[in-house]
Parts: C-alpha cells; sequence; structure tokens
C-alpha cells in the first residue's frame, strides 16, 4: 500500500527544552532516524527564546525533511503563569511545522501512553522502554527526545489506523 | 534630539483577535499612524489558526516597518486552560517582531494604564479616551486595537524617561 515511507516529526514542546524525534513508517515497521533538543538560555527576554525555539525548529524541519508533524497536547494540570509559559513555548512550536506546510496533528498525553504502551497511565520509564522496544538501535540523552519519539509513534500509529479503515471503506464500496 | 520619529508597533495579543496600533514618536510628539486587528477562526486547527496569526502579523510588519514592537504582559486570572490558549497566541505574537529583527518589548496591563491614564485601575473606557486624547485623528474599529494603541503609547513614555535618563547621565558625566 504505502510506496514510499512517511517521516514524521514528533515535538514535545517546553521553553527550556523542546525535544524533538524522527522516526520513519513504511506502513507496517517504523524507523528511527535522528533526535534532539531545542534549549534556550533561562536568563534571556522571552522573545529571545521564543526566536531560538523557532531558529531551532525550523533548523531541524530543514535537516530532516519530515513530512508530518506531532505535537503533545500537555494537559494542564499546573498554574495559570506556568500554562502560559508554556503555551508561548507551545504557539512557537505548532508554529515552525505549520510554516513549513507539514501536515500537523495534536495528540493528548494520555493518548500518547495509551498508543505506545496500550495503558494512559504508563509511567514515564514504561513509555522510554517502549519506545527503546519498538526502535531498536534508537538513543536519546534527554527524557524530552523520548516523550517526541512517543509522540511520532503515536502518530504512524493513529495513521496506520486511519489508513487501513480508508482502504476497507474502500474496498467495501468496490 | 531625535532626528527621525520612531515607528513603534503595539501589539495586544489574543488567539481569537490580536489588535496592533502603530505610533511614531520624535521624542515629544505622539502622531497615530495605522491601526487593525488579526483576526482567526474559532472553528480552524489551532496550528492553522496560530499560522494566520502569524502570517497576517508578518504582513502588518512588512507594510508598516515599525522600528519597535511593545507588547501587553497579560495578568492570568483565568483558569490554566484558558492561560495555555492566550500564551500559545502570546508566543506567536512575541516571535514575529522578534523574527524581523525588532527591539521588542513587554509591558504589564497595569504599567500601560499608568502611563496611558496615570492611575493603574483605570478603567477600559478611561484609556480608550485617553488614547482619543493622546492620538488626534485616531480611529478604531475595535478595542483590541486601542488596548494595541496604550501600548505603543506607554512603549514610547517609557522610551522618552530612559533617553532623558541617559541623557542626563551623559550630560553628568560630560
Amino acid at each position: 500500500m504505502a510506496t514510499r515511507p512517511i517521516r514524521i516529526l514528533g515535538l514535545d514542546p517546553g521553553l527550556q527544552h523542546t525535544g524533538w524525534g524522527l522516526v520513519e513508517h513504511d506502513g507496517f515497521r517504523l524507523r528511527f532516524c535522528a533526535e534532539g533538543v531545542v534549549s534556550t538560555q533561562a536568563g534571556d527576554d522571552l522573545h529571545h527564546r521564543l526566536l531560538t525555539l523557532h531558529n531551532g525548529l525550523a533548523a531541524v524541519i530543514a535537516a530532516q525533511s519530515p513530512d508530518e508533524a506531532a505535537v503533545e497536547h500537555t494537559y494542564v494540570a499546573r498554574n495559570p503563569e506556568s500554562a502560559l509559559k508554556l503555551g508561548q513555548a507551545r504557539g512557537v512550536v505548532l508554529l515552525a511545522p505549520a510554516l513549513a506546510g507539514l501536515v500537523v496533528r495534536e495528540y493528548g498525553a494520555m493518548e500518547v501512553k495509551r498508543a505506545v504502551v496500550g495503558n494512559g497511565h504508563a509511567a514515564k520509564e514504561q513509555v522510554q522502554a517502549m519506545v527503546r522496544h519498538l526502535l531498536p538501535g534508537v538513543t536519546f540523552k534527554r527524557a524530552d527526545a523520548a516523550d517526541a519519539l512517543a509522540i511520532a509513534i503515536c502518530h504512524a500509529h493513529h495513521r496506520s489506523t486511519r489508513n487501513a479503515f480508508s482502504a476497507a471503506v474502500a474496498r467495501a464500496a468496490s
């Protein structure tokens, strides 16, 4: 069915560290490609930090040529001040793939855990262990990048389900 | 002292409506130049809305050639979900002038009211009346643009104070 593997960029937004992870998916198999973190200096002006984040993500997108992007929709349990701060980073993170013309999807944290571990309440360590299991040869220096890879895996899973559904509908209609 | 008037872009961030207002300041006098609102469709995907906001602001900056930008630092009294939403728009609003290489400053709502009305607890109507008084010939269709003009006026006021202070220091040192 799938001819060329799809390159999926997972993004885990944060003002201090935004994790990113790239996987390829041919409709059946997942392959790890690259990972990293875009970091900003805590002491800098906010607009400088957002510019650093934007430029870092634009460079990743230019270098890695993803086809689609998936961004974690963070569940906000904290106070409004932290939510505003995270939101500012998240706005810039969502903008970068949109500016590059990529398909962009958002997934909640529970949805990501359910897709990767099979349990929406899985612990961080379980998610990281499954990312290692699903992506042989994967390496990541920071947890932010592991989370980003989990988001990319979640998107690959949802794509396959959608494609299988579309194919079944097409078969039924023909 | 000032040779060429400085063009100041005031920005009042919001996901639905981001107000903008441009004033010129020659160190003594303020002049109204232009105002408007960049709006996004409530039903659209978030990344599309942020892209619309970014492209709208980039177009305003390209057309109006501001030298400096001032953005309201919204006081967050509401719930974390609204704060996240506002933050996402605010991140994109701060990024646009930073990408254009402008000086960017942030001012709190009380600071803006104090600079424009002389009272940090002034009502919205008082701020709008003072904007009309300080900028003869001003027109604005929406309150968001009036707020953006108030932010630009606040920045002009702070610039003058800083410049007068620097001049006094330079005179004292010479």
